[in-house]
């Protein structure tokens, strides 16, 4: 199953090796201007190749529209777009063709499906994720016409803390860190295990400014459940919170509860989400990424025939998939945001109302 | 969208203070056996007013089953449970018909829907989940079927963590605490702040085992996904972890990567998941139920005018709603594993052709 | 999969036998006045018992709503509305328990099962389309809130049609005739073959007034496309025709065509449908019911264990299940489009923003 | 939405003068050796510009497979298909671009989305069949494993009907004729349609052999509701009818009666269908398409600012949209019965255990 979502839904193909990835975004409403331009920047931030804190494969990522934009405008139909791999190194898998790399889906695609295209991880790699980003893109076309804005930043590498969060910084920097003043020794942690053939892990902030308040449709498409459910479909992620998500486990009530005042609430511990539906207040959501499985440390694993055997990757890696896998969260919350927003539209008579009136 | 699963799926439908809760269940095989026993024995386990450690209201949650079962098993057809309310207080909402309870979903129904039922939070509250464990208890009689086992405990009460998990110490706890030398002290936690009308947070792990490996769909319906969200829909959820969890951000690959021998995994940091699918080893979660919001101090809030009025709560809550949620987050990883089971099945053209051979 | 509709959805449970049948309506717009007198009428023009030329099976089919409707008015939470069994007969069905009725869903329930409720067919008796009728309500209170409306009538009863269709007299009409002219020969029909133990079948023809343009989601959910599924998934429908319908593959295109003026089109070959759309125009379906399969005369067969018998039917059934099924259709229509009113509302962006603007 | 199907299902995009068409296939069981001749020579069938009796616009309709398939055999992942265009020539539809062609989807698809891409219908082109046919090719293949066979031959054209049912035949004829005695005839009617600048309808009928007994999953996705919609979705069908159809609303029960005797069923009024689940009998549905509606006559119309206008079609049209939409039905049919087939797996709990033991 690879559609995402209800009435704003994405359908994403390829695998990391093949010809080409791509998506078909479907339920896009007509009448929004697509900014080619805008698409491609959101494709080069999660591109890989631009510097040490990532895999050094080089591709262009370069992404084509081929339906549902007619003289720059959405028209309702369904929008196809394609990147065409460029930069394969498939020999570099060669030698574990026939084994399980620990921590990958490899064990798992072969077991379920009885056989799995062994390069770069086939329809399992991250390379994935470049057509989430390109589908997020057109979410984020859509959300601008509601003034939504959402944004992502790193907040953690191996254990190493943002004090503070600025989103302002996020841009300038290689590892989109949050606090400047740690992000060197954030930097300095990605390197150290990158030496060491080794890898680290980090955790993503999503911010959400603007949300109109009645997003999420209870019980069972609540606005956090489809968060989790969007984040969690990443490669890598192991732990998703909303607002202060493990800390309200361990608070009292009175201290958890946002009371409220005319002007709005008084505090947003709860991430912007009441009974699985926006509050109007900012949305917060943090993404744990486990650290990268790829590493060039040998470990043990058995091969197809469950001989044992050792493991040694070759290949061009991230030493930290956070940092990229930021972007794919912000674009999964764009996508799940613009979803949301469309099943909102006939929460009430009045709004459907709104709409069939002449 | 009150319907969760693909291809075994439930839908629910009741309010708190209405004539009756219950759920279609549908999708379910032909041919399992329906204890009716053991599904109330499962409805007794979440139900209310049994200890001092939950809430007084008294439930006697009998399920009744309207259609889908004949002769005792069930005939492939929408199996439906209904729950009649007996202990309604409504009248405890009287004070809080027109305001908006801190930490609780007034707020965001009533902008959403223009209307709301005030009634002990209507749809939005908690006793919804009885129709969930109703489902869940079929979904259990199905993966028992597969030899398929889910289970569930308390870790953590108010920050008081279980050194150790031990499931067959669960039953014999009021609040199913699983490391027996903390539930003292857990329970303390409850009852100091029931006392002084505030309220905790708390931990529930759930584990299953026995799951084949196989189950889960990539890319948008993976294991883990569907887990989350299935989690994430339990009220006060504010955080779903898989395996290591968040822990797997701080570690390097190295250490977190499961190395796999013969007989099986080294190790299983990775909660029983890879790539998004079952990986034949145990699945582990932990779900992370924020501190109730129902409290009896004085707060500050507004009212659907928008006037800044004072919330004092009256009416009967668990002062821990994680201890009851535990057993709701048991019955969600049922029926996700059995959706899971059922569309897993189709994976491989092998298996298509074992149920087609004559 | 007992669920009809996406955005707009019902579920529906219950056995021809069993306790109670009954339906969750979901997705339900919130601040619909529900008119319970309404609904009920909407019940007692499909029950049966009410004269000759229907089943002499008394049921009152009175609806009890348990959830989703507070102080008369949608919540936008889910509708559950409940019908209990009164009149079985299943002594009726003793004789048949081991045996395929001819033209029955008992020869495939069984096989597809494994198992099968035999009493009165079960699942797959027409009963089931009680809880339709009730559902098909909710749909209409809210199609009068956009000024649809939906009608039907017979307009042809074992070959004898009607030459005008007039929806004014179908309410006085015992067989829901369209046609005042040749409504004694379609009642005469249906009495001679009752008579001989056997049955006559017939055509309803359902009529939408006032939809507005633009229902219908091309290219997989189109209006007429939905139309079809929800018509066909009636019990004893065997075609479905669309404006014309068969007609169109006879004249030519020129005849067929509907061309436009200022004021609306000329002519209504399409049946208010293009490009699986709703153009605005009226709305004509016509639905093909064949010859009630239960009939009293004996017939070939085998047993469950492919023993040949002969079949020797009891019990109590239409002689014609058009006429009652015209309701039924009449109600899925209602349903149909209350579903597409909703996709529809995010066609363009313009309507996005219609219902966000504050 | 343009995603069919659920289990086994399939996304498709593309314009009729965009730069490329295709889908997305989804669900497919890994394992199954995907033959690419076998998969163009089904596009063949369809593709325009083959004889005088079709369209003279020229396309090759080569198909290329960017994902899903590795060294020939499919991986459980989302096929792709893309096929570009060719032989655009939207210069046609420059004195169409503000008008609205009578029987066309203009009207409705720019009332609906505000906007359309006028060049050749855009999406509502008859030319997105085309990735229909790639995707139902798909679903052959898997067919094939189960020993599932789909045929379809052409019943009547302009009124004339076959007066047999010769499935051998069809291939040898450029108007896929079931019966040759009549096929002259047909043709003539065409061509004598054409000469006149106007044009004709035409009836498909489909048959299934082979299919397993217990395909159909109801009550709301019965097979042949999944049959009607699924036909219905096909440009310029009016009517579908199952087994008898129509007729079967003109006889008596006992004459519509299907009776059984141990080695089967005696006739196959039904069409193989009965309660929506698949009998073991061959399926015989018809499809009605009605008359081209680009025709060459001068036709009266409105322009989108509704002033009226005549119209005046330029361009290269089918004659008779039914001969080629003849292989877009049976494509069709073997995609619901992929899907059907993928579905009924979990119809009992038997057929999980198939799957489940080791």
């Amino acid at each position: 199953m690879n559609t995402f979502g209800h009435r704003f839904r994405f359908t994403t193909f390829g695998e990391s090796h093949g010809k080409a990835l791509g998506c078909v975004v479907d339920g896009v409403p007509a009448g929004i201007k697509i900014d080619e331009e805008f698409i491609q920047s959101e494709m080069d931030r999660r591109k890989p190749g631009q510097n040490k804190y990532a895999t050094s494969r080089k591709e262009g990522d370069k992404v084509e529209i081929l339906s549902g934009v007619f003289e720059g405008i959405t028209t309702g139909t369904s929008i196809s777009m394609i990147i065409f791999n460029e930069n394969q190194k498939s020999k570099d898998y060669t030698n574990v063709k026939d084994l399980f790399r620990p921590g990958h889906a490899d064990f798992t695609y072969f077991n379920k499906y009885g056989t799995r295209d062994y390069r770069g991880g086939g329809r399992s790699s991250a390379r994935e994720t470049a057509a989430r980003v390109a589908a997020g893109a057109i979410a984020k076309l859509m959300l601008k016409e509601l003034d939504i804005k959402v944004q992502s930043g790193i907040c953690a590498i191996d254990g190493v803390e943002a004090n503070e969060y600025d989103f302002s910084s996020v841009n300038d920097s290689e590892i989109f860190a949050l606090d400047k003043n740690v992000e060197q020794k954030q930097k300095d942690a990605i390197l150290a295990a990158k030496n060491k053939h080794n890898s680290v892990g980090g955790v993503a902030l999503i911010n959400v400014k603007n949300a109109p308040i009645g997003l999420g449709e209870p019980l069972y498409f609540k606005l956090d459940s489809q968060i989790a459910n969007a984040m969690m479909s990443i490669n890598a992620v192991k732990a998703v919170e909303i607002g202060d998500g493990t800390l309200s486990s361990k608070v009292k009530g009175y201290d958890n509860n946002d009371q409220i005042r005319k002007d709005g609430f008084k505090t947003n511990h709860s991430g912007g989400i009441l009974g699985g539906i926006s509050n109007g207040d900012d949305i917060n959501i943090k993404v744990y990424f486990k650290s990268t499985p790829s590493i060039f440390i040998k470990q043990e694993t058995v091969d197809i025939n469950n001989n044992e055997v050792d493991c040694e990757l070759k290949g061009r890696h991230d030493p930290c998939v956070a940092v990229r896998g930021s972007v794919v969260a912000e674009s999964m919350m764009a996508l799940v945001l613009a979803d949301m927003a469309l099943l909102n539209m006939s929460s009430k008579i009045e709004n459907v109302k709104k709409v069939y009136s002449k």
